[in-house]
């Protein structure tokens, strides 16, 4: 029996097989899939950004490893995956966000960042030379008093959410948003729903130095990353 | 015996296949047809489009998913297949339309838009280091009080047509337009007659948040997206 | 026992086998065998074009397909094979004439422009990256009051006929025109001619939907599609 | 065992296989010997070219195919092989021809012509991305008096000959013309020789219409094709 | 079964394997696993660096062997796997560091050089015509009177460290740091713990000969290489 | 057993195979093994080069046929091998000779234009897109009033002489050379001894038009390719 | 069992084995290790260096070969491997080497040359569409009194030695120096042992024609070339 991997559709450039499926595409996914977990929430108040970080050995100083990126005052980035490929695209959001502000002087959207950045790694899944990138992003920002977030995918697809877990964690963490998530939840509720999320999926307990937190409010429109005292106050609410 | 799948036709650039077939071609041709349904039809009063939306998960949001986009005022384009694919073919199309409105002071016709798109379309299928785009277009418009609405293939082919249907559905779909499709039916009527051949394949129930509706009447010659309070009255029609 | 099919010969860039033959040019022309039904004939009157057009499904518009164009007054191009090759073709064609005419300041010959397009043909089959073109063109038009009538091949090589048909009723239209054709016929019965022949290949009967015809009479040297009702009257006559 | 067909190394870019051979080329000489017989012979009078044309199909315009081509006044040039290959390197030859007088204000000579055509074929056999020329041309002219003529091969290599024939009938011709050739004849008579040549090699009758003749007398050094009645007058004589 | 070796995915381009794996990224880290043990540590007092160097022949001159390399005063970086490789990143630090300081007039930070030697390793696992490099680099230096310390992978992924041993010896001296390494140790408790270490992995007894040291106090923010002496000191302390 | 043949180093661009050989190189020569004989000699009273031509068919005219070409004045070069690939190196070391003269005001030395034409050749045995020039030359000259001889490998390696054979009769000529070549030989006596070589090792008596010949005295410094009779009264030395 | 030869690692451009090694660096070093015997060592009287040649055939002029070259006055240049290969390097480091004078006034140290050498070799095994050089290069010198001594490898690493042989006969002349090396011993001494190395593994005798040997003081920095008489002399005394 013939299966994909036996038929090499799935080995060179980026090409259909017969099924209409892009294999080089797919396993990229499957490097999101292997990522540390990352997660993301709207609600009335604002955006929550919440990332896991793990302690591979004793001495890694889990104080240099950044995962949430501000691309601008309004816009926060994280992603699971190659990390490599993530900082990447990182770069290209913030070259995006500041070549927007001095050509429009206005901060560019959250959507339109969101559509170029898909767009970088469109074409890195129909050009031969390349390979596609093996990251999703959460893309989570405040445009015009709105909380808005989107989840885009090694195909440079992407789609908003109202709350989206990926990585190795995501398929559990998905699971229990959709049984608790709600739109009306305060920011600090919605903070403490993403916290209760991850500690569920990760190994060990959930401390403050094995998590990245970020929020950004619907009245000040702005991102801000909490303190380890603050993401230990909120453990304990937990 | 050999099938093209052994004899790796099938499996490089884009070649030919000793029965005259592009096998890239064919195979894109098959993410099409894996894609969400989409639908269309001119009549004597204008142009309808309808796309199906699939609640994949249910923190989705599907309001942030825009799958009909207006290229000008007189011409809407939607597609079936890659999203990111049919996303960049989409900002190809918005600036051929601007470009011909500066160039010749007047909006470009809906059918030489479509051969523009098509020959880009054409050169992704003759040249090495890229692969076919994965999506068909449906592009419809109002040129000259004329309603006209065309479907283009992968291959860089397009045709006209009175009402035609894409995506997963699209064969049942368009089996129920050849029984009840006809140019007299008013633009409302029309619009009614691809809600109940969407209703019929799409799984579960038909409700405004699951299709995408816009049209585009003889008299104003302007594209104009259905609220979904608007799209609820059309369904309590079926 | 190797054949072609086995032995790889066939499938990479356009490389020679060991009989000297260029498959990759030789699929491309099953890809014109594989075409709708394109005729054309010359006499001491002017040229006829005619083309099946196939009504695939029920909602297609036969009248939006254009299979004859017009490349200059005096020369008119229909192709069978690939229909979106078939329109790059047909766009360098009108380009060269244009070219040619800004240039010299008098219209390109039919012989000219059939050499410049093989030309653009031929180089697809000899660099890498590319695909040869799957159409075979046939190019008719008036020079100097002589009628002319060429059929080019995926090779690039190209001859002049009396009458030529190509496409999947091509081989049958042959052996028909071979027994009928004369080139003392006059103009209206060259046309009758092609149209018998076209009525003996395509399945079901020859309507004028189903048929799109031009001519290029000796006096005007003037290319003229003719419309459904002359279609009509004419197919009367068979 | 193993054979080139075998091992491969006649089926990628243009490479030496172990016994120090180019298949690639190799391969494009069989697609000479499978052209349209080409004779050619040079004797005290002149230079005469001569080539079977083949009346593939009764509605075929025998007329409207040119197998020998003027490059300047005084040299021919004409091939067996692949029409359309042999079309490019004509174009070549023209534009190396008027470039040569437009620079030095005389006309090139044919060996400097021949050597100058064979740069360029053999360009194409020792990079990639490209394939070897299908074609052998025949290259005759009249330089200072003197006939000259030269054959070249699919290599690049070229050679001078008193008479040579190739393509499909090319090896019994030779023979022919090794046994009857002699510098002495006249033009005439060498014309004679050659079309005793090609009545030899050709399936049915040598009729005027199936031959192109062509000679570059010694007294005018300049080429002229014969007319039909010319060359029915010497087929007589045969 | 089959096995990545097996199935191709390890042997081509920088591609994707079924599970989401680099497979050239992660052989290029095989590389890294073979070469000299290398180790650093960051304390209170400063950043260390320490390598062995192997005595591969008895007339190889070690002291031409530089495996530390200073980039600028306040940074120093070193490296295991291939030596070329390693230089060529080497030189693109320095490059880097200058080009920081003539543009913004201060020293470049740690970080931000890591950060921009990894962006190059990253673009060399992403494109084709490429491999990745076959080195892991440790990068100290003292910003701001803090001591920092990162790790680089092939892939272009980068972490910060205490301490960190990579190398053949890497995984048997990491392990004798996680036991034995403090924050608080000093400068000079902590180079003693480096050579324990080290002393540990390599084949024979630890000469000053065999080892290269270097030290970058937090008080001066200036590295400075340890002298043979000085190394000699400091071995007979363990 | 596997052997280079059935492993593949062999037949993609020149890579290196686990014995360091370069196999493309290799079968290069064989190019050179299969060509016709090549000798030259130098001695005190200065080069001599003789080449065999071979009467491939009757009616090929040997003396269009030149083999030893002059490159300046004083320096000479033939080939065996390939001749297209011979006529391209001839082509450059032309060049390369007027272009020293007119930068340095000197003629080229013979050694100097050797290397040149040797880097030409190994960058054909290094970068992918060529392969190897399938020709060794021989290049004689006088430099000062001192005889030069050079022969020139595929790989680029060039070695001084005191005579040498290449070509199909190589071998044999060689060992007939080592036996009775003297430097002290007048440069008619080492004529003679060329020929008597040649005569050894090609089918059939030679005769003047069988052979091409050419001097370098040291006197004069100038080459002189020697006429049918003076080559006539050479042989009936013999 | 797979081997790496049966698994492809080293067939294609050079990549990274499962083993982090790269197969084409491999192979090319076994091109050295076939090469002709090449020897050098410094000590407290300069550099020595000393290169076996090969009377391949008898009419060879061994005179015409030179394998040390000098880049500047203070240094020399010799290598085993690819003769060819080695030259290009040569010609890179004459280059290099008169670019420092003029750019900096003062001539280039050993080790700076050794250095820009094998980025150039290093360059050559990252990147695709070339092959790694195929030479070992040895690079001795005197800077500011101090004799050094480098050996390149074909990945483009180097280190400094005392002395050193490379080539067929490098591992037992290596033996050979191991045991008799001093930093002590005299110029002439030193070069009295490299002969000695040479004539333990060359076959047959040492005779002055059949060595290449040239001297670096360092009282003059000079490199000098010894002359066969001045060979003749030290061999006596082996």
């Amino acid at each position: 029996m013939f299966t994909p991997s036996t038929m090499g559709y799935d080995r060179a450039i980026t090409i259909f097989s017969p099924d209409g499926k892009l294999y080089q595409v797919e396993y990229a996914f499957e490097a999101v899939r292997r990522g540390w977990t990352t997660i993301a929430a709207r609600g009335k108040g604002g955006v929550v950004l919440a990332v896991e970080k793990r302690k591979v050995t004793p001495l890694l100083d889990l104080l240099s490893i950044e995962k949430i990126f501000k691309i601008d005052d309004h816009i926060g980035m994280t992603f699971a995956g190659l990390a490599a490929d993530g900082r990447i695209l990182i770069d290209y959001a913030r070259l995006l966000a500041i070549q927007h502000k001095l050509t429009y002087d206005e901060p560019i959207s959250v959507e339109v960042l969101t559509k170029k950045i898909c767009d970088i790694k469109q074409s890195y899944t129909q050009h031969a030379g390349v390979r596609p990138f093996g990251v999703s992003l959460l893309i989570g920002g405040v445009d015009d008093s709105s909380p808005r977030l989107f989840m885009t995918e090694p195909s440079g697809q992407f789609m908003g959410y109202y709350a989206i877990a990926i990585g190795s964690g995501g398929q559990l963490a998905n699971e229990f948003l959709e049984k608790n998530y709600s739109y009306d939840l305060s920011l600090d509720d919605l903070l403490i729903l993403l916290l209760k999320a991850l500690a569920r999926v990760i190994e060990g307990e959930l401390t403050p130095s094995l998590v990245e937190v970020a929020v950004i409010p619907v009245e000040t429109g702005v991102l801000r990353k909490l303190t380890p005292e603050e993401i230990e106050a909120f453990l304990k609410k937990i």
